[in-house]
């Protein structure tokens, strides 16, 4: 049975035992050492497995990458620090390591998503966190604007780019300190709104909490939140907001 | 000018001054007493005000609901107590209250919505907030199905009515404890993921930190969170994520 | 010697021994039951002495109250809940209390002072808290305005108020949920701005906290905060500001 | 149109569409590179922008660095490390970088303040937030008076410097571990007093939250607090109440 | 074999196992239902058995009480609520509920102590606390002597009270708030400071926590602090450091 | 097919669509109202489904019970405050209240346990959980033996018990305040040890956070923490090391 | 008398105070410097005293091993980072380091269980603290079974080894970022499930706290907890419940 | 005047103006560059001005070093660490530096005080904080014993110290992961005890929070409690209960 037909039968839970256990063991998921790849993601759940770089070690993620490089399959490692992504594309050549945002990358996934984002910052300090969100719309093949440096100690630099934020499906809204960009925004755009806290500030910021609690409190209606730093998170979401217009 | 016009302008930031304080005097906003009604708030955000029940006395809200009955326009209060959601109604007879979910409601918005939404919970004793999504999504014209008492600790009735959550476009995922129904549900739907975070629990849930603090941090890739027991913003986000189709 | 020169010679630390008794003993405070009233607190502080209701019994309070009517001096006692504040005013028919601000008031005291104070809302349901405050600045001599109802869901709201607030000496700003409000208006007028988060809100918003760590990470620099539903407080500092202009 | 006369529009609200994007596009802020310097921030606030130098990259800054620098403009820099600090002042001469404070600083705004404030720290390890402070308000024109390690562990070291204290008009207060000095400041002086709690500590201190805590209950009545460490906001706050006297 | 003889024994673990079984029977504890009381504690640690009233059923108490009535020995039960001190009070007339400071009490233990505490407050409202610290001491037979309302917001309430509080040979110190008052105290005063954190405040106090990490963090060297409330704890260490000093 | 032929199918994953699909509606969860009563829980996991009473309308629950009564089959309740569970008993009358445990009972599940479980208390006032740990474990068909009031502040308590406690196959050890008893006895008896902390204790308790970080951080290896007050949580994994004996 | 009988009557509380003493000084424990090795730990607790390698110095673990060497004695270190492993394996041969596992170890107790455990990641970052808890097993002489990446974004992927599961007598959970994983196991399987938060994740995992919250919340009853990262604290316990079925 | 007898005045509140004001500028502290070493601290407190080297830069270490060292005057600075200690140390022969305890120190104040502590610790791990107040304790004059390594999960290795640990006049006892040693000792022993929380542990000891709440829970009633790791602040207390038995 062809792996496609089968993970749709999986998906709807029509499928006998023998099957399920064949299909598992060559397309379920890929057993590659320690790691089970899950291969089937995508097509399930609109995201593709994605490879947290965070606390694995230099000889886990060579595995993993070397998987992906050899088969010539679009890879993306987020959270990798300098030491660990400039090893690994010196050793991977088709594999490029970003510094600017954390992210190792092969490729570009298939499927482009119809309909854009656009990535919103306070400030210039939360450009790293928002450049892994652009660099993950970018590998789902999503299009994507930008606009930073908005935050509210000058809000009329926020609607200087009104025009082109309306332009865009989904806005990620991208603030540390207090968080208060994505209310604002909110309020003033129809557009649903990511919203990213990130650990910018120091004190009593408590390494992004003030801003994350900020933007689960918002009092304009309807702000979504992700994890503090998480500009992958984001667009993760904007892929599945983009993809379920026709759910699946 | 009139008034959708002003609106269009004002949202362009196109209008010079006279015309502003002209229109925010009549039209942009209408001072109530102490309070300002941000009329505009639908056509610019795509969410209309709602009002916040919580922490206002009975006295303030007969002023809000009076107006609102006079005019006959429709109106959704939140947060809403037993003892003040039932004098309200009461006395204003179009006003209707609904103890089992805190929503107190006059109609429903005209514009209405295509699309849909599924409201899951983990367990019964979510079905209050549960039931502020379904009243507020009911309010803002979005139609919507249900599949209460799904949590992992029968992982099972989640794949029971995986047929019928493949149908709505948005889904909204209730859970309180440990809130780890978003995560599965995440990675095997397609659709956006907005999970409800609810104070059910006790001891170290903290009042449902525990929960939100496990749906921020979610494995599955794209779980977009709320404020705990917020099932109205849940729903207000699902309005953004189906008006936004269109952005503009 | 007399209270006024003697109070004079004690805050320069110009005292000698037996004095100081002596004057400790009939002028430097109030003995008072276990009470010891800091009648010294306004010529050396610029504020007065205002006392804490909240976890007073009835009985200290009776004790207190009785002494300032027994001598018609002007007395403020915040936070009092309304069984404590009717018994009280029932008891001692000069003392006012005033159940939508929480406070129990005899008179004014007698230094008016030059300047205004506005009080902004984001909400209306941070009005007992402004109430509080405006109370508190009248009974400290201050002129007021208000303008309430003008969080960021609809920051045109705040628009329309700004020529009134610009003639303000101090903004005192009142907050709840995300508490984004203080940092808009700091942004936008040159007046110190006074932050005053309050419990307004639920889940995530800890009683007030997620409020009170907005504001003390504001992005627009100068916001100056006081504690959760501290509206006295905030009156205080005020009261300080104005005060201090002739510094000494 | 000229600027200031545009600004000055600006800031009332009167100006028309083709002015404001031509203004905005010229004058309302400065587009470079990604980030949108806010030039008229001084006129509408009070406060001019102010750089925060922590997560921003040496890119980053040299971009933002070398524009002021090319138009001899005055320039603040907070939160500097030593190597950063040191390398911007290596690349542009007028650039000065002090590491006792983490400033770096071109010259100084040209509107000098009336009025002065005094420094005071509880202890010699509050220095820097001190330092920071120090160099922000003589950034901002305003002359200063400093008495330092005056905690209450040895309170008369602070009788010691009423004198001195009593000329400033505003009163900064710096203190880390439990924070006390703030609440004995207010209650023996009149000015404003802004404490600005340090991370100076260890153990239960986390990080700076007790003084943080304590300040925000101080017992004596209008103490008002920012974030951590941080000495520009209290400086910042100051210039708004010394230039609030006449409200803009 | 005699109670103390075997006591002595069982404290320096010299005690053979038939003898260990038959004491513990007996002697050791009474079995009292489900309840153990410790009737050695006194002589092995210089404070008896207490009996904690927060949580325990009426039920419970009454079965405790009685045991004490019956055999008219002395009985200390704390943090007593209304409802059950009353029902107590009634039903064993030798039983005495004090509904200022939570405790029931029958008579004072034997063994009167040398040397006295002075009980401090900030405020009055910190008064329950105090009293229950001053019951506690006067049923362990310590002398004692008060001094309320020397709060850091008029310190010069505590500079008159000096003289009397140099007579004590233990202060207890109760505040709530900011918690300042300890610090003062350590640093003007030779004796042991014991601390009492107090949950008087609101807001930011967060029932108390705010005074304890104040305590914790004292710049004063050597405060101790007890758990937040804990009147009766700061009495029960001070009979430890009067008993102490002739270790046992 | 018969259920538990089809459970072991499913169990396994050894089942087509249509019987899945079949057994789901008639055997694998109950759909009642909105209810989905998992009752193949206790072959799948050696834990029946339990309800969680708190949280839960009148309603709801009378919906539930009713179900059980109508059947004759076994049902546990927990965390029924009084009114619920004496109204719930009042109208069913197989089903038990006990107000001491907050438990509501109809019967013992069939299949009884080998082996026994001791519950263990520090003090007094931790019996309620203790009891909902007992009541549970009596459900559940295990037998009991129960050690109250052995805390560490009195430690020979427990070594009086310790032939008993050496009797049982599983220890599950009850405390409030610091929580400490749990390292003591895991010290001490070769048993596994479940920790149950308790919201006992007020202040720096922290509604029982306290004594739940004591038990993480146990310096006794092999301590086994549950929830806060769970106590049935604890007798469920004492049947779950009991039933795994053998496992699956 | 012989150390083994001595040990017998020892926990038996059966020993007059001559033999103790004499024991203690040379079987109860040894002193080793300012060190006490409990050498009874593991026939009185089923768990040896296992050395904790964190916060001691080279010099305190050196003298420890050595001892251990010199006596040819199995020897288990936790916790112990590169630099610290390394220079102990180099000076001991017999002593090896694992850096993976941060574990130091002397061969393996004597006294081999019956029964095994399988240790089951999340995710592949989890995988140095499951192999803390594998090499923990080894060295209590359980035999072990691994089953890694199975968290809940792909949940077939659990299902796949369900039969190797089903085989073991304990299952140990190890999971970072949400926790869910051991909720959806327990659910699933008969065995006693312990759960490992780990510190896997960033942001609002607060180094685990978001994991071992949602842990201590699971909806499916039975779960046990240790503390975060403490792999070796779940094969302790794994060894207790082995241990126990004939406790001692 | 001289100094002894001006301070008896002024711990009097005894002295005229100008008194105050030369004695301050002489005697009452000593303006070291911006220190103001608070020479009397001794002599009123019972406590000496002890450094606090933790966030003092080199160069002001250095100043206060050399001032001692000038004057030949007794010394001591806590946390300091290993670079700055050893530069100090290179520099000022005198003034000794010892890395176990992080203690720089010049002599041993005059005043010996009769009586003694001792200092357990629960494990090895918590030697240096053990350590950090044996040292103080010494500089002290006061002294000490030591019963290293007696932790709870081996709680006979503290029973084999009791006859030691009978002869002292003050227990301090450190310990960190629950902390629950003080709870033990306060109930065994009728000396006062001074519980040290220490940073020892991971996970969920959250950096010593876990330790310092189990003792400030503590069962056994009179355990006094410090700061996390303050084995300073411990000795300091010691001295004040010493030297407290004739109050001054």
């Amino acid at each position: 049975m062809k792996p496609l037909e089968m993970l749709e039968k999986l998906q709807n839970g029509v499928a006998g035992e023998e099957s399920i256990r064949e299909f598992y063991e060559t397309h379920g998921f890929v057993q590659l050492g320690e790691h089970r790849l899950d291969v089937g993601r995508e097509s399930r759940s609109a995201v593709p497995e994605v490879i947290f770089g965070l606390g694995k070690s230099v000889d886990q993620l060579r595995e993993i990458v070397g998987f992906y490089v050899a088969r010539q399959l679009p890879l993306l490692v987020t959270k990798l620090d300098v030491a660990k992504g400039t090893a690994l594309a010196a050793e991977f050549p088709p594999f490029e390591f970003n510094p600017s945002n954390g992210l190792g990358r092969i490729g570009r996934i298939a499927k482009t998503m119809a309909g854009s984002a656009a990535v919103l910052t306070a400030g210039s300090s939360d450009a790293p966190i928002a450049e892994e969100a652009l660099g993950s719309l970018d590998f789902f093949g999503i299009s994507t604007l930008r606009a930073f440096d908005c935050g509210v100690a000058g809000i009329h630099r926020l609607f200087a780019s009104a025009h082109e934020i309306r332009e865009a499906d989904v806005l990620i809204v991208v603030a540390g300190m207090e968080g208060a960009l994505p209310s604002v925004v909110a309020a003033l755009f129809r557009q649903p709104v990511i919203a990213v806290p990130t650990s910018v500030g120091y004190g009593a910021s408590f390494e992004g909490l003030a801003a994350l609690l900020g933007m689960m409190n918002s009092c304009a209606p309807g702000v979504l939140v992700v994890n503090i730093d998480n500009g992958f998170g984001a667009a993760a979401a904007a892929r599945k907001i983009l993809a379920g217009r026709k759910a699946g």
